[in-house]
């Protein structure tokens, strides 16, 4: 169980671009990095396009205004000359921008936290998983919701062959907030999502399914995606290239097949994440809509519904427990999951602990690159007409 | 509301053929048909494969001994010959059989329900549609839960547009019960849906997919499916090529998209048919897990859950309810629904009333044929490797 | 499983006092009695306060016009003359009417199948069953959800101890159709509720209470209840003193304590009986909102929600099973439970046949009179102010 | 919309007594102060009563090792010599030692924050509601999930009349994590929590009940409580005279009535707080099961299902939201969002600020005091028998 003790010999400084005012996201990384104030503090940031707003901002968060830069070139600069320097910093900019800022981070000796998803091109993934590895740095990717306890769970189940042998991925990340055409005018969060300049490839692809197809690769480390097939549709027609649903199925090796449902015009849908892993003998199922259960559905018996913190989930679910039973955690807990889990990786990476980082599972660069390629398989599929294309 | 007080003249002499002791299905024909004695009422079987057991068993119904026969030709033939002899025969047989007895009984006369699958082949459905125009007779489809009312206002929410332009339709039918490949080999009910010879070229998309296919045409009669796609497998081995589960893809014309998940390896999952229909501002959702609720999402807007037998539903909804707020309803209205319908067709086209044959929204001899089409380009799709087909 | 072999020698001639055209009762006895045509045969009634309403409808149920009686005596009366007279009769009017027309049956030589609340005084309980003592003959209260094989589960739970000892019987009954005092005015069924003269000495108490009450005596036939206290309120005053409102602590012997809550003015609630079972070291819950499952909540494990119809449940709760796996079932299925279990019961008084009697579990006269105490001992803790008296 | 900026000039220097390593409640108050940084610093603490212990965790929170003091008497005389010195403190110990404690910080000139139940007696509440007063001082209980943004939307409701006029208040707080009673040995956690010595007049009466209490008066803070009745049980007898079991019924003014049912023997339960407020034409229910969903049922409507974060919730319900919608929230945003209300208070305090006071909606020394009375005459009713006591 996490009680804020610390974890690391010390927080790291920490500091963020992007996640101003005018966005929610910087919001959930802040919840994530100072959970307990014993991993990160936030020192310093570059929060805004507009500079001066973006001051405003930081100030208002504690930061020092000195250190709340115009622009994360400035930043990387100013923060070099420190002898308190920045040592990791986190990337909440729309997604264009995420390869060029990844890069002069790396180049700049800083740990990278990046915005999913993480650049356009798998080429682009590769460089900087070679630039990361030449630096000594960790990249990590904010897939908010994978630091669940209970996906560790099912993780658990999985490998102790408690659901049989797997048979069949059933994956879903839709809500309808995308509905209305309007919000692509109106909507800071949305203009830019569906504007191909900014976005790269795809909307719903790269927005959602990606989160959601990284929650599946924790819980079935072992599975190997060999072909997919993608159907995608842009119900608002001014959006098109760029989707706001598309449908994917999904061949593995051994016979498993899967289904992917990504969708932000499936109206009046407000659950979100919903995985389901169906075995030979029984099937597990999260949604993050109630992220403090699990259904655990055993062939022939009563449907046992698996409550987060209980004695019966495994230790490797427990470990990563805050509150105890009767208190509902959210999405803030799984941020600072997988925050404390940045924390420790670069701790380990600093110190050259290179068995502590084997075992941590966290979302690495080799996912970040693992979502591009996805995208990017996913819209040629879908460009070719619906064919089975391998991954 | 329906109250048990008489919607044809008299009730039809009315006879099966199956549905005997050693399975389950007889007693859902029964109870949709014998629900208020005022539709049908059983005059005489071949209810069993096994002549005695059969005669015994219709003996314990009430069926006068003499009218329980060793074979559907007999009893066709014998029947024949009283003035009280049967009007309409239910067909509740494994699959290979249908087209046979259904022609059998048409040529005797006789009006036919039928289990799903209807055929194995197109051109059966389209020769026995013509031989039941020929001779002036219906011919129903026994899809069991198509007679829920709650569809019947799905059916009107689209019509009236309340859920906006109608863009995905989501359809499950799924469970786990086949997980067990020992099954195969003890369940009477299972053994003969993986042999080809008798279930024909399918087992979950015939089995299942025609039933939840038939109640999304109900509900979107005027949307045309253009091209399926299919992927299919069987994960217990011994049953290829008859699939245990199946995803299929859907495009109808005006960009409408859809899904279909099939399967009997579903394991643990309880919750059988699942509908949901999307729309450019509005979804409404069906299960028949609990089929006395929809829900209705309308985006922006709280989740409603509307609940079997308000006034708030529309008429066309509440002209099929029976027992009102609070009480429960199941599987068994819906059967009791659809063979009044049944009933109501068949008098009236004895009576040459078209207008009212017109009207009557119930599975005729059309939606058995598609279903028979579905399940054919479903399987065609797969084969070739999981293509588009035309429809 | 119940697949609608005849369970008794021949069906029973059934008549209906009551259960017309105007309300939707009647409709809930003839699913229950009629459910497979091997139990009881309607063939007679006085069904109407209004005769020519009541022939017109008997009529349309299918009953020979002659056989529509203008009121219950006469029907008595003339059957009685019949070789083929009717055996049994069922009382489904206000409860003003119940005691005069069960002692008239009983003195008639029928059996009686009686609504609840049965009478309103203790005394005329008592002097019912020893009418139906002397003439050999059952009486039935139809408690409509008792029959539901779900609490059969539910008391073998408790008997076989798989709850520990038993701690707090936790009762619901709550709706909230009673919420516009307009319905007092304007629904039939409302208003005679609403009126001492007609519904006795209480609202809810009786008309709801009663039947729950009955069903945790199913449930636990071994508790003693040794004290009640009650707190009713009139929130809409002109039904004052009858309550639409009430709230009930109970003790019972060994320290075993309750609560009841029956209410019409529960806003918005629509989900109806609600039975929470809770032991030593788990507790077990029905809601008849949703007939198919059962909570089985065990202290420090996963919750379980138990489905109908699965091996796992008792052969006591599966000997009444009829649809089998993936089949909703509903209210009627509860109803043709207990009107089977009537029929069995009346045909082993008729051949006294006292073992099967003695092993029947069924709502018989004893639980019609605790019923009509337990409104009793309510009113009169409720109108001392809210004191405990003695059961 | 809450983004973590700063409310308040400068965030509190803040200290703890209490909350240490071995149990789990100082972390909640430690995520709920420290959530932004902006409003509380942790600085000092007396953590345990095993001061090295204490010392050890402090440091490992990141406290100055300096600042970890044995003992609150310490604590408070060493950090009034500083001038950095400790403004606000949190008391997170057992029951018996809340009064003596405040007191004494209340004559350090500290700020406090006291868990709940405050005191034994009533008189300890007036005497230290009279004390802070005179030093003009906050007193904050932390009813940990009275500050959801969800309960706002309830108040808002009732005072805007969307249920109509308030008939009922059906509240719950009910666990099962104490069947077993060897929880009472070897539990830290329940140890104390069952000895009237350390946890006073009750057990759950205190530790869960006034919490519920607490929040509804939030939602209905026009209501008046003229009186209890309570009935409680020692379902493991060597907890007596403490109750592991209590109902209560309620008398408020203008025809309100109530029922609260606190238990830690609840065999399995897993759900918490229910509260539902019911008025004469609507029902709205929170449960902190699923704390980011209300159910608004509205008679003869569709039942509602309102989601956190929607803009149809009322502003004074949103301003309190901070992740946005598909986002779950849980039980740390509650604690966030009461501590910066004991924040906001404690600056505008301090500035005099008494318009900033008379608005702010948060568990205040009143609060306290009423969650006193609520034990201490529930216990008289209780022990007298169960009868009605006047509040």
């Amino acid at each position: 169980m996490l009680n804020g003790e610390k974890k690391i010999a010390r927080p790291f400084r920490w500091a963020m671009v992007g996640g101003g005012r005018t966005g929610n996201v910087g919001y959930k990384h802040r919840l994530g990095a100072l959970r307990d104030n014993t991993a990160f503090r936030l020192v310093a940031g570059a929060f805004d396009i507009d500079p001066a707003r973006g001051k405003d901002f930081g100030v208002n968060l504690g930061v020092a205004p000195e250190r709340c830069y115009p622009d994360y070139k400035t930043m990387f600069a100013e923060e070099a000359k420190r002898e308190d320097g920045i040592e990791v910093v986190s990337i909440a900019t729309p997604n264009a921008t995420h390869f060029e800022i990844c890069k002069a981070a790396l180049n700049a000796g800083l740990h990278v936290i990046c915005e999913k998803p993480l650049f356009f091109e798998i080429a682009q993934g590769e460089e900087i998983k070679a630039l990361a590895a030449k630096k000594g740095k960790i990249v990590g990717v904010t897939y908010g919701f994978s630091g669940s306890q209970l996906l560790l769970q099912m993780r658990q189940m999985v490998q102790n062959g408690d659901l049989g042998d797997i048979h069949m991925i059933e994956l879903q990340y839709t809500h309808g907030f995308a509905c209305d055409e309007m919000g692509d005018k109106v909507s800071e969060g949305q203009k830019w999502r569906v504007n191909p300049k900014i976005a790269g490839p795809s909307f719903v692809l790269g927005d959602l399914s990606t989160h959601t197809y990284y929650m599946s690769r924790l819980i079935c480390p072992d599975l190997k995606l060999k072909q997919v097939l993608c159907d995608r549709q842009s119900f608002v027609k001014s959006r098109a290239p760029l989707e706001d649903n598309a449908y994917v199925m999904m061949h593995y090796e051994n016979g498993v097949v899967g289904r992917m449902w990504a969708s932000a015009v499936n109206a009046g849908c407000m659950n979100g994440h919903r995985i389901r892993i169906i075995g030979s003998k029984a099937s597990v199922e999260f949604s993050d809509n109630q992220p403090n259960e699990l259904l655990y559905e055993v062939q022939g018996k009563p449907i046992q519904k698996m409550i987060r913190s209980m004695p019966y989930l495994y230790d490797e679910c427990n470990a990563d427990e805050r509150l105890g039973a009767l208190h509902a955690e959210g999405l803030p807990e799984s941020w600072a999951n997988i925050y404390l889990k940045f924390a420790i990786a670069m701790d380990a990476k600093n110190r050259g602990d290179e068995a502590t980082l084997k075992n941590l599972v966290y979302p690495d660069i080799n996912a970040g690159v693992e979502g591009v390629r996805w995208v990017t398989r996913c819209v040629e599929s879908a460009d070719k007409g619906g064919v089975w294309v391998d991954f």
